[in-house]
């Protein structure tokens, strides 16, 4: 077969492609005639309104809020992935598979195999943004324990087949064969489109093979219980060309919601297996499957032109974050079955908002949002990123939330830095969990984050979240644009957009687009000419700001979003926050620490005045108004007026909801009782 | 040995008592110094501040609130449990057991095997009211079938031990094998006290050998994941008077709390191993299993004269009322682990204050009220029996709620009668559950319920709860009392007490108490004497009011307690329910339905005009104003002020809780908001 460089936009990193040699295999086209098969992106649509660009185009700086974050993902988070799942057994799982000591010797749950994967997409991005060999190294060394102990037939699975173990295939609801492999096709794509083939391509080959060949239209008629292969055979297929592939995950997408699998305790709705997708008007279920599956049935929709399921996503994505998302972004209000509420559940203080599910309303509002248009898809994936992504890992990199709660109602003990957390949540960041889906997904996650800043179409450039980063792509006509962006958003509105090539004909005009957050209510853009020192100022209404110009090097847009602290109220029909205020500032929601109360007290006993309004301070927190109650003992909690003095207000602290829980155990809450 | 009446009441049913001929059993003695031995009752103290009445001396009429339903049950809910037992198979397995079978034909949960013993403790109890003989053959029967299953040294259980099975006591934390006996024992309690000495004594009797032999101070030093088996073991020993019974219950409460069991997901509070029983302030974790634990180590206390253990539980009982109770009485936030929440976490949508745990808080007050005679513990009995107990089965007694919402969203679909429900909460009352510890639990409840209404000291009678009953006793000095009670509470609030029988010596007063509602400001008494014809009436303020008297038979005591409704404000600490008010009626809470509302109006649409004043209407319903709003939709439920707008006013309707979701599928709620 003949590999050729097609789309690639020319940057040095993307010259990595496909320098190792593609072993041949006659079925096997990689088609070349699109962006889909090269880009250094996670998410690589045939074809879409928006399209997006490499992480080699928009390439992140190393300061400011994300940048900071993404370097210590590079330095810190991915090592420590690997250090744990090494250190808990998951990794010799594979080496065990291939000695033929399974299952004597296993470690982990059963989906243990997606945690390598994941983390090896994650080292794959950070390898093709950075090219660190030390970390290709690893990358290989991985690939080869993991090929090890792949089946001649390429089944692939430490957990099920062998004698002693369940037979294949004989818990779809539950065993999570599938699933694995649908991280392993995404670690492959990550692989090939930062490094070109290599081993780890080949085992997801005869894995995705495998998987056609055991589930195909004459195969077993079912799904998994957790969506994912749907996801990683769609980019699988964009990436080799081959429709198989689609096909097999459009089975797989119309299959489920036929009551395909067995009926559980919770439900068939709780792996989406209750409703056919396109007939389904809402999210529902667990939480991170929801969204797995609906970003799978995006990008079906989008490379088959399928406006029918398109639509329906659409509506269940509206229909979702209208009635069933947290302030914060984040998803799923039960922890039985980690799963939404029916519509208005949403209770601070059983929040589970799960970090998996926060990243995965970013990937499918990323897919709608590239095929759409709409700015509303970015305002979720910035309120997801600063107040669910951001809020996960520590400072350090090193320990986690795997649910994000609104209300820690108790301090809880000192996490063990050395210990596996069993708990799903914890009043405090721990270093790995029994499931640890969340740190290996962050890390995945941060090492692409650069995919997510800007699209191009046509005859324009769009940035869609705001962060340090040189943008240096070619718009869909071919002309050749770069922009810097510069800014110290979130802490501060200002976003400076300065062209620093544009295309050699000035007479054409393209546009450069600007969200507008839905929250920016007063924003302005402004734009300077660098030639004739000219500024022109006009408001920016929430939604996109479009400026067409003929754009020269040294011209500056400037984007102003007015960061003004604001009281939030919730819909009435929320019962577990009424009467109570929530404090945002930009994207950013705040909270209250009990840290940040006088000696002893608990967040519970603050009522805030709303008569006055949060003022900012220098250090990017907010201060409010507000009393410390103290409210008597009362036998019977109901019939009586007791406890419900109002003290002299004081002025108390409140900080950004993504650094919580950095002082040591304590009590917290997002909402604020007014009363 | 020899066996004497004792301390029998000698009403005609107690004559029954050791009718049966008992095998002898040299190491065995009955004692026959106190009522524990003998009292046809669930729970026979050595010696309380109050004594117990047996079911013989409380006898309730089938009319009235709860004679209709202790009607039911013995006509219809007591079968309905045995049916469905035979059809899921679970008894079947104790016959698979003697045939070598097991475990290829094993049917239900690892705990199905004490459903046949609650559904025996029910039959047991029912036959001892009524004395139906064929279910005294139905009883000998199931005994036999279960007498068959155990092993030669006392070892009885259809799930563990097996070749194929897992080895005995090899899952403490999760296989309910002492779980299982603590019922089995309760049975038997109920059986020798109902009919004498029996096979199922017997078996019991090898059981509980065999548990001290396993666990005693050279065993096993460890507990049953579940709490349960330690109030097997204390009314075991008080039926024998045998102290190593009681020594083992020692053992095992004085174990718990050490982490004696292994660390879970849900952490070690689940079941109550995370602090010593002496030591906790407040139940937590599984409630079911605190409630059980707490009811076994105040029968502990009181048995061995332990003041710090009384104490401790006292406290804890006052905190869990004080901060992790619904207002129906109902115990349980969370559904992944039914287990408490954390203070003041009473979300009504996801409150699951299981069945088990209405009826365990009932048996833990009960015991408590027993040993100090105070008042807030019948309240809180009337208040679990009026809405929790009652709730749980249909009227037919032919399904029941698992767990009891306070607040019903989506309507759901209706129940199927034939099938077994997977859920553990629904919006319609289900035949039966994959686990159905419930109505097992409600059969053996009602079957008993005449023992939980009215106790004696030395010169006096109480009066606990109202029903329609005959009271015929002995006081603790020997006299002979007899009061016949009238009453169509809590439709109405007059309850007529009229001496039936006096103590033939009239110079020397006794006492008739009656307890007084906490919700009953404005109560009066009146004493009608039958001989003068002088009635005498006198406040009577919330807690017990006594009178001391020369009662002579057709003298009348009259209670009357205020029927008004009343709207009751929570605590402001609960956020799940602030800006919210319920309706209450004398120990009843009331709710809104569906139904009662304009066509497809939802009941989270309403919100209720606190300043006018709810009213009764003449069919035990409720009206309050109230407007029905129509809020507009919004794309993000935070920031804006939509749907806010008030409509006007109109009269809808309440029904009580307990007669909720009979009228079909349908929205529910109990918190009624005020804006």
């Amino acid at each position: 077969m003949t590999t050729t460089p097609g789309a690639l936009t020319g940057t040095p990193t993307a010259l990595k492609l496909f320098s190792t040699p593609a072993p041949s295999k006659d079925t096997m086209t990689i088609t070349t005639s699109s962006r889909a098969a090269h880009a250094v992106l996670p998410v690589a649509p045939v074809a879409t309104l928006l399209s997006p660009l490499s992480i080699d185009e928009a390439r992140l700086e190393s300061a400011g809020f994300w940048g900071t974050r993404v370097a210590i993902n590079a330095s810190a988070t991915i090592d420590h992935c690997a250090f744990w799942q090494e250190k808990a057994g998951w990794l010799a799982n594979f080496d065990a598979a291939a000695t033929g000591d399974l299952p004597q010797t296993r470690t982990g749950r059963e989906f243990s195999d997606s945690e390598a994967y994941k983390l090896i997409e994650a080292m794959a991005w950070e390898h093709g943004v950075h090219g660190d060999p030390a970390l290709d190294a690893s990358i290989r060394a991985l690939t080869s324990r993991i090929g090890a102990a792949q089946e001649p037939d390429g089944y692939l699975n430490t957990n099920f087949g062998r004698p002693g173990q369940e037979p294949r295939y004989s818990d779809l609801e539950w065993g999570h064969e599938l699933y694995n492999y649908g991280h392993l096709l995404q670690a492959a794509v990550a692989r090939v489109r930062t490094a070109g083939r290599d081993e780890l391509f080949e085992i997801a080959l005869r894995a995705a093979d495998h998987v056609c060949e055991a589930f195909g239209a004459d195969g077993i008629q079912s799904v998994c219980g957790h969506p994912e292969i749907e996801l990683g055979l769609m980019e699988f297929a964009r990436l080799t060309g081959e429709p198989r592939y689609r096909e097999q995950a459009r089975l797989f997408i119309e299959r489920r919601g036929t009551g395909t699998l067995d009926d559980i305790v919770f439900g068939r709705s709780y792996f989406q297996d209750d409703i056919p997708v396109r007939e389904a008007t809402v999210l529902r279920g667990h939480s991170v499957r929801a969204l797995y599956l609906a970003a799978a049935a995006v990008d079906l929709a989008v490379d088959t032109d399928d406006a029918e399921l398109l639509a329906a996503i659409e509506l269940q994505w509206r229909n979702t974050v209208a009635s069933r998302t947290y302030i914060t972004g984040g998803m799923g209000s039960h922890h039985q079955d980690e799963a939404y509420g029916e519509d208005f559940v949403l209770p601070s203080d059983r929040a589970y908002c799960e970090t998996c599910a926060g990243i995965a309303a970013v990937m499918l509002s990323w897919r709608l949002l590239l095929a759409t248009g709409r700015p509303e898809y970015g305002d979720l994936i910035e309120r997801c990123l600063f107040n669910i992504v951001a809020t996960s890992p520590s400072d350090d990199g090193r320990s986690f939330f795997y649910a994000n709660t609104l209300h820690q109602r108790t301090p809880g003990a000192v996490t063990d830095a050395n210990a596996q957390s069993k708990r799903a949540s914890s009043s405090m960041r721990a270093p790995w969990f029994d499931v640890s889906c969340c740190p290996n997904n962050v890390a995945r996650t941060f090492a692409s984050l650069g995919a997510y800043i800007a699209t191009v179409d046509s005859a324009g450039l769009q940035l869609h979240q705001y962060a340090n980063a040189t943008i240096a792509t070619e718009l869909g006509d071919g002309r050749a644009v770069s922009v810097r962006v510069e800014t110290s958003y979130p802490r501060s509105g200002e976003i400076r957009v300065t062209i620093a090539n544009a295309p050699a004909d000035p007479s054409a005009p393209w546009s450069l687009s600007l969200r507008v957050p839905g929250w920016a209510e007063g924003a302005t853009v402004t734009l300077f000419s660098g030639a004739t020192g000219v500024e022109v100022t006009r408001p920016a209404t929430p939604g996109t700001v479009t400026l067409s110009e003929r754009f020269a090097a040294g011209d500056l847009v400037t984007l102003n979003l007015p960061m003004v602290p604001r009281f939030s109220t919730p819909d009435p029909r929320i019962d577990a926050v009424r009467g109570s205020v929530a404090v945002e500032l930009g994207p950013r929601v705040f909270c209250l620490e009990s840290q940040d109360l006088p000696a002893r007290a608990h967040v519970d006993q603050f009522i805030v005045d709303t008569e006055t309004e949060p003022a900012r301070t220098p250090d990017d927190a907010v201060t409010v108004r507000g009393a410390v109650t103290d409210p008597a003992r009362q036998a019977w909690p109901y019939g009586a007026d007791a406890g419900r003095s109002t003290p002299a207000t004081e002025s108390v602290r409140l900080v950004p909801y993504h650094s919580w829980a950095n002082r040591g155990p304590g009590t917290m809450r997002v909402w604020l009782r007014t009363s």
